[in-house]
């Protein structure tokens, strides 16, 4: 038993130097030299030290002694420099895809969003990924070597090493080294995700599930999925395949939207957003067919979140995807669950909408760069 | 930043106490003092006095020093008395009640079975649990005084303290303070968890699914219920309530397991192992409304399953229940499960039968006197 360093001193500069930095981003927008040595109970000279050094590397700066007028030599004030590097959020969805970017506090600085086709093969969908990142980065005069880090979120099962492993929804994605190729061409750490998976990490940081540590989100589309956190962590399944209900309808022994949202004897072809807020649309104005194409929907999406509530039983339930901007979706999947499970989450629709997944994918490269400069690197316990 | 114990001496002994006391029992039979002192670390003198407690706690006892033949004094032996205190294991089920008796090491001892009726109301049902233990005991010549923990697995969704939140399956269960109730007549910790919870900590402990630590177990029954491990851990849900999955059936408009079985029009009463062995059996022997009632069951069971298997991507699925002991149902199940699922786990029968819901509350009783005995008490790393 010893202490937490082991009396090495590059391990001690390293705790002192991220204990430092997280006092200096919570501080924003500045912090004095006096309050960071109060703040995190370490010396002047120590904070001192430990600041040249974050300068160095760009990631501190002294700002003025702004509005302190004291006697005596001015206070120094330092803050979190989180123009330092950026981040790059990316959705590769079966219609769109898009970027967020963001800076190292992970404030969105920008978004360009393009459609695809969703028959386009791989090769056509990754050159429109290379495209909106282009004009993201050029429209906000960012270099693509300062990005830090990129999440993506994709449909399918996908590997650690973001490898899609399988992924029916993209044609030519399954087995695609998505993480490798993007790596290669960003030259950063690039994590890949499920959408549905980013989109609930999406909802919890900045959307309709902030402050819930138990969520099912399910996005409602052309495939639907779902992302759950249990104890506030993703739960992706043993072989990352949780959450991938696209088949419990065929269970269900029901139709593809197309049929369920058609409102005559053709299925509703292209079936995107505008499509079915018409059939909505309809239906509140009374059309006999619209009302059944929609409750066919509603009955669908019920025995969906239903299934999931009665496996998770989550304190939360986000509905999103293209239901999410449609009246009347979630009070009856409320009123149904109640009516199905023992105990009934909440449910609420996604405040993020269509930007769930890139926004997810954002918080995917802000994790990677937090666990870079703000973890202290800690010692498991064993017994003596 | 200090050492793990911070000085303080009687915690210092009661880690000590736990690392000597896990040595033994992992040592079982007996083990010398040298290798107490080797294995742990700990010097000779104070593995000594670490003894001596123990053994003023009646938890070790002096062995001979059997079969060894060296020059000088003997090699002292200890070993750890399992037989120290006692653990239950009740199942409190709608057709029966069980209990199993083990020792401090989790050896089986003895086990009792009654019926009761499904119809019997709270207090008979209690009176059966407490009929089956007296008898468990006196068959065994144990003194209730030397239980030293109980557990139990019953129906429904239970609080962490043990009351019975909500239970559908048995009359009056709903709200009964279990926990309190059974804590008062033995005089020792109890803890109640829901039956297929129970039932998948058996399978993992030593059933079907040892060395699987993402396990989903359905409890195909009257009232279907699944109990799932993720990570090695139950997953009870939010508000305990995972797995309650017997509103499945509803949303899929299908018909109560009395119907699914009956080959006759009308509902198949009482719905037993036997009965439902029956069905199964005309089924094999080529009795077409047999085949049509057994196409029903297993196109239910596979929906339950599927549900499950979308929502959290196990490893492993145990069917339990009474389905386990019927020929026949795993296969459908898995090859059904094929078609579905992305990732397809293992489903193979539960191990235990009907003796896997007392089992694993015996488990839970084990859990709770190893965590008193054998766990190191940790500290939080903190930040310095």
């Amino acid at each position: 038993m010893g202490s937490l360093t082991g009396g090495d001193p590059s391990l001690l500069r390293k705790i002192n130097s991220a204990v430092v930095l997280r006092a200096l981003r919570e501080a924003e927008p500045s912090c004095s030299l006096t309050d960071l040595a109060r703040v995190t109970g370490l010396s002047r000279p120590t904070v001192e030290g430990v600041l040249e050094g974050l300068g160095e590397a760009g990631l501190v700066a002294e700002t003025g002694a702004a509005g302190e007028r004291r006697p005596g030599r001015p206070a120094r004030r330092f803050r979190f420099r989180a123009e330092a590097g950026r981040l790059l959020g990316v959705e590769v969805g079966p219609r769109r895809v898009a970027a967020v970017l963001g800076d190292l506090s992970g404030r969105r600085l920008g978004t360009v969003a393009h459609d695809v086709d969703t028959a386009a093969p791989a090769a056509e969908r990754l050159a429109k990924l290379d495209a909106v990142v282009a004009e993201l980065l050029e429209g906000n005069a960012v270099d693509a070597g300062t990005l830090r880090a990129v999440g993506v979120g994709s449909p399918g099962i996908v590997a650690a090493d973001g490898t899609v492993r399988l992924c029916t929804a993209l044609p030519g994605w399954t087995g695609l080294p998505l993480g490798a190729r993007l790596r290669e061409s960003f030259g950063c750490p690039v994590l890949v995700e499920n959408d549905a998976n980013a989109a609930v990490l999406a909802e919890r940081w900045v959307g309709a599930a902030v402050g819930a540590d138990d969520v099912v989100m399910v996005l409602a589309g052309l495939s639907p999925g779902a992302g759950s956190l249990i104890g506030g962590r993703l739960h992706r399944g043993h072989g990352g395949a949780a959450g991938e209900i696209g088949a419990l309808h065929l269970l269900g022994r029901q139709a593809r939207p197309e049929r369920l949202l058609s409102t005559s004897d053709e299925p509703l072809v292209p079936l995107d957003e505008q499509a079915v807020a018409r059939v909505f649309a309809a239906a509140r104005a009374g059309d006999r067919r619209a009302g059944d194409a929609v409750a066919r929907f509603v009955e669908r999406l019920v025995h969906d979140v239903a299934a999931l509530v009665l496996a998770l039983d989550p304190e939360l339930v986000v509905i999103g995807g293209w239901a999410a901007g449609l009246d009347g979706v979630v009070e009856p999947v409320r009123r149904e669950l109640a009516r199905y499970c023992l105990r009934t989450p909440r449910v609420v629709a996604s405040a993020l909408g269509g930007a769930a997944v890139a926004t997810g994918a954002l918080r995917l490269a802000l994790d990677r760069v937090e666990a870079e400069l703000f973890a202290v690197p800690g010692r498991d316990l064993s017994a003596p």
